[in-house]
């Protein structure tokens, strides 16, 4: 930019520069709510351009409510700029296929998340408390004491005999039939849903999923260079149908990736018959569904629901699930049925781990045929019950008036919605300084700063220590509260001054 | 094709079509070596084209040596033609960016290995006779017993800081200075290398390889749309430089991904100099080397080989490796030095598979630390190196004349050279009759039939079984020379009747 006699057109965009550079550093956090702007002279000097176009652009600003002058003091930010640049809460998610942007967030949380005395209610893991650990380590013993050649040999890529079988048996508690052949055993969910995308679609296909929806799902399709389409998903109804259909009418969608029974971050089941409307839907149109079902079997009540596949008639319902939520999360041991796909999915799982780790194979696949999962996982399930419903009514107590605590109806993570003021990114910044880990909502969307005021807990334990992080939470939220309440009449009092 | 008066060209068509043709049928197997072709007359009719043409055409394939007529008879596939179009051996890899057809050679082969009571010489699987089985067996279950939280639980995606920290000391054996921070943990070499090539490649890049080269690799390629370039390969020498550079000068390869020390299946080590150069030369040029280093601790000679990485001062050398070849394959551990690439690895590893396992993880990182690593793999160089000696020797004693066992320099698998009228998919064929499996030549290159009469083989074990197993291997490539020249004799004979 230059000083001097210049152009309209010149001018025209030395506005827009300045217009832009205000809005960045309102964006990049560099200005609050409230704060003073550089004043006309001082800007002029640092871009080195004339007052007057400066003068234009703050008028403009003004304009659109981002910023405020006050007579023989300066330019002010106006509070709701800093949350038309940065947050902005969507109530149902823009139907377009859009880039990723949640994977810093994730990806600063995993780091924070390996630091100890923490209070973990950030990630998805199971109550370790209540998972049969001495059971499970006895028998790993056993299998590399008395299968010593097995457990230390490479297993097949689709897994050992022994554990499919077992596997087979028990996928009929989701009304699915199978024989050993059709499984192949994976490290852990995130690999079956990774394996199932690889098989199905190319860089550059559109996947529809549910809103919220699980991280790693999104991060699976941003480093597959997919794009995705999020659609509206309720507790008690799961994945909106309607929405979806208007979907697909008007993308070229290769996929449906969705956790029907007991989704996570939501909670929520799809009730049989839309399990059978989807999987006709989908297979009028010959798009691959595919049925992430880690918590299954993790339902509050007392009937385990019908898996999507079990409506399957011609094969287009590709089913992953896992171990991770239900034994032995540090065991990493999935399942895939790729049905057509099941060739090419061996080979990519050959090409990219090889195989699964043998030892824990024969020791889950023990644990199967000899103990009582069901009895097992019905025991955790009741107390994930109550440790939810204990979860929900400190926060009721504990956060800002109009949180909603959304209980779930299965698995052991809740999804908490705050007051529009409240902002989840902000919120897990101050409750690391308190050792408190959550995750905040825009890791569950693809759009930037979609959820942005609601965040997902982890409901598994409940301890003293949980229920004083629990309270932690609920007086950061409520002084972020206060804080923009301050800020909006300190602005409200200098502009009537 | 049309009958009656045509011009020259349309005559040179119809003779190119013909000959075409035949070569096809040939190619395809419809036609074998001795087989009477069509007549000229009932070629005119099938194709509806004039006697002339055919004759032509048939004079034509005469000439090139591809069928011999017999006067008052007809005409004959000659010999050689059989071995022509269907089976080429290729001395030199051609330097064009292919597709890979390998994959249903490896899917059908690591379907027959899941059987039982077969000597399987077709892995790359070390002798589990001579790992420290009950070392880890004892640490893995102390790992569960004392450390049963860490055990049941995800570990971060990087893995358990513990073992990082043994790991990052090991890495000063390669002459490879790192700290714990540099590593991620993965589920075994497969992992790291498909890893390494997700961060760096997009479908459709180029990445150069050796040539034969492991066939995982070409299958992550194939899996991820990848293009690649194979370079010759020597025992001594490694990859050709020359070859590289003439390569790197004529396309836009994104990554140059090989096994230095000991790769497979040559058991060939790159001297530390041509690393050196090799480095450089990548560096010049920007473009990422991703080195394989599972084997990098079972050379025969006394001294360790410098990893390529050593030699890296811009951060561009990706460094792979796992404990699959040295304490347990079983496991799947692995680890992967990322440099510029480590936080794009660690969101695809978060996606892919999550985490892996965790007791592994703990029992790997105990061994590391208090029991003597490099006592327990050097015991077990020291068999490899007698039990290759002495596969050679009975290969040599057992194979047809002609047959090149080559002795690795590390590791235990070894690859052999036979006469050109073996064809290693056909022995792989009759040998499974025979329970036992190779893993035939064709699978270590994407280009279609080439190195067909080489293979790899097992060499960690040697047993009154192995020895018979290749004995047998050898009996069944003698009587495919033999067939051979039997056909050639009777060929020969008719013609001369």
């Amino acid at each position: 930019m230059k000083k001097g006699p210049i152009s309209a057109k010149d001018r025209e965009d030395t506005e827009d520069t300045i217009c832009r550079l205000i809005r960045d550093r309102i964006r990049g956090g560099l200005y609050h709510a409230g704060d003073k702007i550089s004043s006309v002279r001082e800007m002029a000097q640092q871009q080195n351009v004339s007052i007057a176009s400066v003068l234009d652009a703050y008028r403009r600003l003004e304009m659109e409510g981002v910023i405020q002058s006050q007579p023989q003091s300066g330019f002010y930010v106006q509070l709701m700029a800093t949350r038309k640049f940065a947050n902005t809460a969507i109530p149902e998610p823009p139907r377009t296929p859009m880039e990723q942007t949640q994977e810093s967030i994730v990806g600063s949380i995993l780091h924070d998340a390996r630091s100890s005395n923490v209070v973990h209610l950030a990630g998805a893991s199971p109550n370790i408390d209540l998972l049969p650990t001495g059971i499970l380590t006895r028998l790993m013993s056993r299998a590399l004491r008395d299968e010593a050649l097995t457990s230390m040999s490479y297993s097949s890529p689709v897994g050992i005999r022994q554990l499919r079988e077992q596997i087979s048996r028990r996928m009929l508690a989701a009304s699915v039939s199978s024989v050993p052949d059709d499984i192949i055993v994976t490290n852990g969910g995130s690999e079956s849903l990774s394996l199932c995308i690889r098989a199905v679609c190319q860089p550059g296909d559109i996947i529809a999923v549910e809103s919220p929806t699980y991280y790693a799902m999104l991060l699976a399709a941003k480093t597959l260079g997919l794009r995705v389409i999020e659609i509206g998903t309720h507790l008690t109804d799961g994945m909106n149908l309607d929405s979806l259909r208007a979907i697909l009418d008007q993308y070229p969608i290769k996929a449906v990736v969705l956790t029907p029974s007991y989704g996570n971050p939501l909670g929520h089941l799809m009730p049989d018959e839309n399990k059978a409307q989807l999987v006709q839907l989908l297979e009028d149109r010959n798009i691959v569904l595919i049925e992430d079902d880690v918590y299954g079997d993790l339902g509050y009540s007392s009937n385990r629901p019908i898996a999507a596949k079990a409506f399957d008639r011609t094969g287009k319902v590709m089913y992953c699930s896992s171990f991770s939520k239900t034994l032995a999360p540090g065991f990493r041991v999935g399942w895939v049925i790729g049905g057509p796909y099941q060739q090419k999915i061996e080979l990519i799982k050959f090409a990219t781990t090889g195989s699964t780790s043998s030892p824990q194979q024969i020791a889950i696949a023990e644990f199967l045929a000899f103990q009582r999962y069901s009895h097992h996982v019905r025991k955790a399930v009741k107390v994930y019950h109550a440790n939810a419903n204990a979860m929900a009514k400190t926060i009721r107590s504990s956060f800002p008036e109009g949180t909603q605590a959304q209980k779930p109806l299965g698995g052991f993570v809740m999804w908490i919605t705050m007051p529009p003021e409240v902002d989840s990114i902000e919120l897990y910044k101050s409750a690391i300084h308190h050792n408190i880990t959550i995750m905040p909502g825009p890791a569950f969307s693809a759009h930037t700063n979609a959820y942005q005021n609601c965040m997902r807990l982890n409901c598994s334990k409940w301890s003293p220590e949980v229920e004083s992080a629990i309270k932690t939470l609920g007086k950061l939220a409520c002084e972020q509260v206060s804080a923009f309440n301050s800020a909006k009449r300190l602005i409200s009092s200098a502009v009537n001054r």
